[in-house]
């Protein structure tokens, strides 16, 4: 078989034309959602991500702001202006692009970033309540693919393989998926044959940054394949799935790039405006 | 084979032991760590419980204090009482027993809990830090999970079955297994086929509180069973676990009562050993 595309492009853009009726009506209230940007220092990829999230955020009706602090700036003044924005009204979103320059705590930045404002999710009191089942902002990518998958058919009862354990991807996708009530194994650098055991799961979400690890091969027929891989190599993006290969055995595959990625500034919009309203007591 | 046993009772003796030197060392520094337990209402289960805590804490040496508060008590009045707790210095862990009668939120309460004193680790924020691998106070029946399955031998590379998703018990403990290296598969209520599949797994940890789910025929040879099950059959406790055939085919295997249950307490008062420790600067 051939698998069909998951657009990430399309299905972003469709999502985004249903956001930015949201924010017009928001707008019709007065609230006009707004996602602040804070950057230290002068990295040219992260700088070129930053203005495309500030462009996606514009497009859709939303006001953004980026906040470039100097590279040599003290983690004293980024904490500040934290400060700052969390006690503007106006300011609904706050991200901090990382990384951040050595001088500057990651781990303390995110924590002083108000968990009714930390749209990435990564404040700890916002992971723990992802788990408690309370309501929070949920980690941008996870999001995103959940987005991709709805567009495959019910979760409930399959069989997942999640391909590495970090706590922007691997673990809150996990757990959203359990939510979903599929079966979720949870695999990394570690698993004993690991590549030979895909066959067993009905999807396949590989979160790894190792070009070529999933094959057509290792897929059982009409399996679902998710590849959030996202490495540079020779100047091109790759993900973690030969494509090729995968899309004779898949049911539904995402490209790379054009799947997760439109995807990820998507949900950041997304919970931008969750932020607007939650901010102004609106469910 | 016959399994071994995993004595729960022997081992927690054992940790208790070495906690209580703990505590002699902190005494020494003039430190008396001290557990406070907060119970509301007067359910039977629950108040022998709590003062099986409070024993457990005064034999290693630590001191422990009961605030019993009324059933019919508000919230207001509960909130402010955690307030006090948190503010007491010489209070180095909270925990409040429940359920609450239904005027109280517990979702409330338990956020209400200075995250440095929340030795239960039920507040959001000590959740999301174990998820991001910074220090915290781990859920205290997983981590008495682990410390069984210590006992065992490594888990790097085990496939294991956690049957179960709550916050408390199954998604904890697959995160602490996972950070041991082994791969886990979160089963719950709506696996496909979950017993016949247990065959695949090295170690089996059952978190569900249904008798009988998983017999002898469902394992593989040499499985490490942990029986987290806790149910009340004609006034007897019973695990998931059917214990007669298990044992024939389990390497190890817990008993129900005797197995987790004396480690959950164990890891109560070793979380308030940290906190003391954490209160004070010390590492």
């Amino acid at each position: 078989m051939t698998a069909e595309l998951l657009n990430g492009r399309e299905i972003a853009k469709e999502y985004r034309a249903g956001l930015a009726e949201e924010v017009e009506k928001l707008k019709n209230k007065g609230i006009t959602p707004n996602l602040t940007v804070v950057i230290v220092g002068n990295d040219g990829a992260s700088l070129s991500y930053v203005r495309s999230k500030n462009k996606a955020a514009e497009k859709i009706g939303m006001t953004s702001d980026i906040v470039h602090l100097d590279e040599d700036t003290s983690e004293e003044e980024v904490l500040s202006t934290i400060d700052r924005l969390n006690n503007d009204d106006a300011v609904n979103g706050i991200l901090v692009q990382v990384p951040l320059p050595k001088q500057v705590s990651e781990e303390k930045v995110l924590e002083a970033i108000a968990p009714h404002k930390d749209v990435d999710g990564f404040h700890p009191v916002n992971i723990g309540r992802l788990y408690t089942g309370q309501r929070t902002f949920v980690p941008c990518t996870p999001l995103g693919i959940m987005e991709l998958l709805k567009h495959t058919g019910s979760l409930e009862g399959k069989d997942v393989a999640v391909i590495g354990r970090s706590h922007i991807v691997g673990q809150p996708v996990a757990k959203l998926l359990t939510n979903e009530n599929a079966t979720v194994t949870l695999m990394h650098s570690r698993t004993k044959d690991m590549t030979a055991r895909l066959k067993d799961y009905d999807v396949i979400v590989s979160a790894v940054g190792a070009p070529g690890l999933v094959t057509g091969e290792h897929l059982k027929e009409g399996a679902i394949v998710i590849d959030v891989g996202n490495t540079v190599v020779d100047e091109k993006l790759v993900g973690d799935v030969d494509f090729d290969s995968a899309k004779e055995v898949a049911s539904y595959i995402t490209p790379v790039p054009g799947g997760v990625g439109p995807l990820t500034i998507t949900m950041v919009l997304n919970n931008t405006l969750l932020a607007a309203k939650w901010n102004n007591d609106i469910e």
